[in-house]
């Protein structure tokens, strides 16, 4: 992975990465396809009406259907889907943490129960790797040890603790895989825990940065907390991560909350927020949030946002996607899906500009300002 | 409406319809949009990627939800879903008859409550006109008086006479509204009733056809009778229908039912049988019907159909497609669709060919060769 700083505005950064299957500008939202698929769309919309070069998938439920070796004789990721840009997988180890109804975290791993069937797995730092070695994803993340908030102070301590222990064993292992030719053009993130504990943050910060990753991630945080006790944490958490590796802050968030955070030195985000809320009926837009199911709608020419060059918006209106919506139609999942992401997306191609002109701070004021709810 | 012979081949027509919104070539197939949306896909889909020149709404549906005088205000069912090619309208009078719990009717109508809220009803010849000149659709078709299978002589009797009557109403009043500059490019078609009775099926044929309409169904078959005895009596009743209009085979069917119904004269079909079976699991392919969902597709990298040029065979694999539907993705929905349309659009197209070159024999000979299932 080839990683450039082409302009930095105060702590907000405009950079390039380089994977061996795309060139990913940041700031970058990264569309969750959970199942190896972006809820309701296919990879031509990914790429050709979304132009995405990075989307997630998820460890876990690919490890259980169709199974990461099934993936792997599919030609990985990227020839199981077809989508040949930029694949990330997490680790599994949230999902397993919060999907499951059974699971307990030892010193070796995550022991959980399968949502599908009830089966019992235990993931391993080494076992999740493994996976993703099959998945073939371009940016693994590894396991850590995540912990519900608010948590005590011990468990926060044992959290980092172990977290630090999971990233050593993780590193070696990947190293030796790499020498015996395995994922070689796979890249290996870890991800700082520590609650919204300053000490603890940057306990995990200073431990796991001494180690050789491609990139930091912060865990753990938009997890019920305020968002402002989320964005102090991650202003305090980011200058104790390397300034030549990509910064991402899982599964964050709102389009407040990405603004705030490049604004604290954040390069990468992920999040199910606009494709479930597009499901919901909830749709981002310039001025806020709009409820595409309101009454008021129904007949209303308008495109959702007159602003929004999306494939929604310069094909259909608000009456036509109400009456898709409250008719409970599957047209509609797709064609929300779409605008909702292409917000996401045309928001970070935004502040990137806003970056490399120096103007970050007019541009988040300018965002504000066109709010309306 | 333009209608053309272009060419046919025993009782086999390849036809041309012009409407005031497309031009479409026969044998036809009509992709059913229940809800002003073929269900899954989106307007660009069907006009760019499947290229149809006429698709079917439901007039019950859109009266219902979201309301024939919103449609109206919207630009009609054109307007509203930004498909600008054709649009057939039912009459609504089938799914009065089928989607209601209660549903009775008399000398006037029929009488039904909404599945959607309960509230009552009373659909007229003169009702479902005025709804449908609203919808703006390029086909209407009259209200008829629907019997379930099998009947008695008396039921048949009284079915085939109140249609006519029925008939007789909608193309007096159709003929006052055009007078006064209302639905001026909108075409009536009639059904014909009468069951599996030929007889009664030869006087609803001769009682419709001396009538001025532009186009005539058969209504009332596919509904549980045995297949040879619909296509015995599309076979007896396509000789009382004139040859200079088109002829349209309601809510059928089996790609082998629209081959051999082909065969005995009709032009147009619709049915929600590939968008329905797609959603489920039965993909339809030059060699039959396929089970998207058994684990045979698993690790199957090939297309669904490798004759096929749809847009989901020549971007994804059997076994991408297996895990979709496993997984319950909403984007298998989409592209499963897809190809089920395509098929059965291509069968229309190969259908027409084969008539133009007066091969229409061998043309049905080799396609129940290929078929393995």
């Amino acid at each position: 992975m080839d990683f450039f700083i082409d302009a930095t505005d105060n702590n907000a950064r405009a950079c390039t990465i380089k994977t061996s299957h795309s060139t990913i500008k940041t700031p970058v939202f990264m569309p969750v396809g959970t199942a190896a698929s972006v809820k309701s769309l296919d990879t031509v919309d990914l790429r050709d009406i979304l132009q995405t070069q990075i989307i997630l998938a998820n460890t876990y439920h690919l490890y259980l259907r169709p199974g990461d070796n099934v993936v792997k004789k599919l030609g990985g990721l990227h020839g199981f889907t077809g989508y040949n840009r930029s694949f990330l997988t997490d680790s599994g180890g949230f999902q397993a943490f919060s999907l499951s109804d059974i699971s307990k975290a030892n010193e070796r791993g995550i022991e959980f129960q399968s949502h599908i069937d009830g089966s019992k797995h235990f993931f391993t730092p080494q076992k999740v790797l493994d996976i993703q070695y099959n998945l073939g994803s371009d940016i693994m993340m590894i396991l850590d040890d995540l912990v519900a908030l608010p948590a005590t102070k011990e468990r926060l301590a044992l959290s980092v603790d172990r977290t630090t222990r999971w990233a050593q064993e993780s590193i070696k292992y990947h190293k030796k895989m790499q020498a015996q030719g395995i994922g070689t053009n796979q890249n290996i993130f870890a991800i700082i825990q520590g609650g919204t504990d300053y000490e603890f943050r940057k306990k995990s910060a200073m431990e796991l940065t001494a180690l050789d990753f491609d990139g930091f991630a912060i865990g753990g945080l938009s997890v019920g907390e305020e968002n402002s006790v989320m964005y102090n944490t991650v202003e305090f958490t980011t200058p104790f991560m390397p300034k030549n590796k990509p910064r991402y802050l899982m599964g964050v968030g709102t389009p407040e909350d990405l603004v705030e955070c490049i604004d604290r030195g954040v390069d990468m985000f992920d999040c199910v927020m606009p494709t479930r809320n597009a499901r919901n009926g909830t749709i981002f837009t310039s001025f806020g949030r709009l409820n595409i199911k309101a009454a008021k709608y129904k007949l209303d020419q308008n495109p959702i946002d007159e602003a929004c060059s999306c494939y929604t918006c310069q094909n259909y209106t608000r009456a036509y996607l109400n009456h898709l919506y409250r008719a409970k139609e599957l047209t509609y999942y797709r064609l929300a899906s779409i605008h909702n992401l292409h917000y996401y997306l045309t928001l970070m191609k935004e502040a990137r500009e806003a970056i490399e002109k120096g103007e970050y701070k007019a541009f988040k004021k300018a965002f504000y300002a066109r709010r309306q709810s």
